[in-house]
């Protein structure tokens, strides 16, 4: 038999919002490989070897390579193999250098697409990410490195704000005016979640004391949250 | 027994990308309202009754009230409803309104996410979003109206471009170099499935005959594919 692996996204949350694919890889997979963010919920799902490689803040790159040459080794085995990530694999889970790893060694692989949380998390919660007139556009970024430049769009997504917030706050203020609404989202389908709602000019502030994981969203559409939810 | 309306996501192309509790809803739900996107094999899953109501270019705001009335009559009448939408009901689905008209009227509702074609279709076909070096950032807007500003990002999503592809390039060329990689992609997860690489400078012509619909992504990861497909 011929290994194969399928980099396949867990979505946020539990395993509601897992896809039926990723539930038929997830069962038939003979060896799981995954991430801190992994819901207790759908590594359940799995039926096959666990093994846990989240990533620590040290010594990152090597252990990025140390996985890649893991699923290496296991496809050449003949395993199938499920890389397991939070959300979907190709939206900053470094599953495209895992794809293109994966490619360069010559195993046979697939991307089996998550619900990602930068859109999955604000939909569940009722949060449009486009309106008619008030968002036509939204735009999605990691919000650890405040010296990095922001997108622009009507609404934007920032993906673990909450170290750096002071100085996001900078950014945010820079592409719109500080009484426009925001919002901080605490761990969402997960225990402890918590909706945080205020304006650019609340920050830092707004973030005290938060869980992780959180996500940042600004624009319009945030007021629009206030009515639905 | 009390009405309720779903708005549910059925994700791009085949049942396969649906989520667990969006087939759990489809498949109680006593009424289906559906739209044109949605694929015949996730609607072959609803066990109840199913009203297409998809949009014609004619009228769209009276059809878009008959619908928010609908749902609110059937939820008045003690039903469970679904309303499927191709991708995540709050992505360019009009889920936002829906939702608000629903909250306005007093009904019971709750958004169940999809996975939007604006991520789900790129990685399944092996396109990262974000990829360390290349892509901190993605945008996603429509494209059919040339006339309205871009968003700003490493990597550029466009949804249904394919009738303002000439005005597009001038946009596009207002925030990328003209040799920048782009990728067509038509009817992913759909018969007729076909992927055109190219750069800026080949629009319109590079989309000439596709079949709708479309999306458009400009960035450098796009470069990326080449290697990975």
């Amino acid at each position: 038999m011929r290994g194969k692996v399928y980099l396949v996204g867990a979505g946020f949350g539990g395993p509601e919002h897992l896809t039926l694919k990723a539930l038929r890889v997830l069962e038939a997979a003979e060896v799981v490989l995954h991430d801190r963010l992994v819901h207790p919920g759908v590594l359940a799902l799995a039926k096959g070897e666990k093994v846990f490689v989240g990533k620590e803040g040290y010594g990152e790159r090597t252990s990025q390579e140390a996985i890649t040459e893991r699923l290496v080794a296991l496809a050449r085995e003949g395993k199938m193999v499920a890389r397991l990530k939070g959300g979907d694999p190709m939206v900053f889970g470094r599953g495209g250098e895992e794809a293109l790893a994966l490619k360069r060694a010559g195993i046979p692989f697939e991307v089996v697409p998550g619900v990602t949380s930068a859109v999955g998390a604000l939909s569940a919660l009722g949060f449009p990410l486009t309106f008619r007139g008030l968002s036509r556009s939204f735009a999605v970024a990691t919000g650890h490195d405040p010296r990095l430049p922001l997108p622009l769009a009507d609404t934007l997504v920032l993906l673990m704000p909450l170290h750096a917030l002071e100085g996001l706050k900078e950014r945010l203020l820079e592409r719109f005016p500080p009484d426009t609404p925001l919002a901080l989202l605490a761990r969402v389908g997960w225990p402890g979640e918590e909706v945080r709602l205020g304006r650019v000019r609340d920050l830092p502030g707004l973030g005290a004391g938060l869980p992780s994981p959180v996500l940042l969203v600004v624009g319009e559409v945030v007021g629009l949250y206030e009515e639905l939810r």
